[in-house]
């Protein structure tokens, strides 16, 4: 499947790489190319500068957001969220109408401090903004609960844990399933909430995350839904 | 022990008659004895009238805020998260001070319609809030994660599932951890999350719970922390 992974994190490399392993036909879209590959130092995350990770991942091709977005027949969105809607429409709305745009975004806000606030939160998500501003993507919110790692390779932490999909597009759900069981979610694992609107609660999930990752001192973890 | 348990809807019932099925010296306050006991009717949430529980739970006396929060040796706020610092204030500061006081409360606010939005949220949480407003207070935020009939009993869930504890003072946490031992809550299953900030991850976590709730049909459910 040709797929378009907009963002150059660490999110975007994790799910570019793993998309490209599978044998699709993976690019990664970024806002300005030169000025990627240009990076020197590592982000302030202490990721590699890209034009070095690049090196180590030439089936993933480097592209603006137009020419990303006009090669993916699905498009996720692996930008910061706070810069996600304006990514987006670099894309271009034309390019992703009637497309599957995963959405595994999240709004964190840094300019207050530790822990971040969220920047879209309570009466509205990320994921039901971007299905607002290109009402012709077939938007599924996913993936965005735990770290890039465990997204791409869910047995990075053993035995049973969940994944979340919400969105209003049956078929574009089921195709975000089917990318989901070849990172290796297991059917069970996959819970579907229902319409984006429950993007509000996977997106609200974060702080909660965030306070684990403090408690648990790493960020490979994530949450099982036990049933009585 | 001496506890009091602020607010007689359904919370307040199963903790109430769960603490006092345990032992302890229970009473259940509220704003106005005459009026909670001339309810005839259900709640909207198809509670019995309280008249009625109590009938059959004669072990848990009914008080005032203020005769509850001066029976208390731990204080458990159980009334909605919209009223509750009204109730604490009923309760008296004064009787509050130095005590533990345990906040389940969450704040639903149906006023929007279905699902609630939260009236305290992001950049604030209602277990801050009330150890701001009642400093002498040791606040610990739990249970607030699940529904009621779990809180008080866990094994309604089978196999291991989590519930969390916030608050600033660390010998509060232990009387509560030891409360919810006594419940039958596993020392493993019992997460800290540090101080009384951590409450705004668990009570915006209400969102993806209440989302699971529509996909699973009921409320008998809870979540793990499954570790890599």
């Amino acid at each position: 499947m040709k797929i378009a992974v907009l963002g150059t994190g660490m999110v975007g490399r994790a799910l570019s790489s793993r998309l490209a392993g599978l044998g699709h036909d993976v690019v990664i879209g970024t806002r300005d190319v030169a000025a990627t590959l240009s990076i020197a130092e590592p982000d302030r995350m202490g990721n590699m500068p890209f034009a070095q990770w690049q090196a180590d991942h030439q089936d993933v091709r480097l592209l603006s957001f137009a020419d990303a977005g006009a090669h993916g027949e699905v498009v996720v969105n692996a930008t910061g969220g706070g810069v996600s809607l304006a990514a987006l429409e670099a894309a271009g709305a034309d390019n992703l109408a009637g497309k599957v745009l995963i959405d595994v975004a999240n709004t964190l806000d840094f300019s207050q401090g530790r822990p971040p606030t969220l920047s879209i939160v309570n009466t509205d998500s990320l994921g039901e903004r971007i299905q607002r501003a290109f009402p012709d993507a077939r938007v599924v919110k996913t993936l965005n609960t735990m770290n890039a790692s465990i997204m791409v390779n869910p047995s990075r932490v053993p035995g049973d844990h969940d994944v979340f999909v919400a969105g209003e597009d049956a078929d574009a759900k089921e195709t975000v399933k089917g990318l989901l069981r070849e990172f290796g979610w297991k059917d069970d694992n996959i819970v579907d909430l229902g319409g984006i609107r429950s993007a509000r609660g996977t997106e609200m999930y974060l702080p909660l995350w965030l306070s684990l990752w403090g408690v648990i001192g790493t960020s490979d973890y994530n949450i099982k839904v036990v049933r009585g």
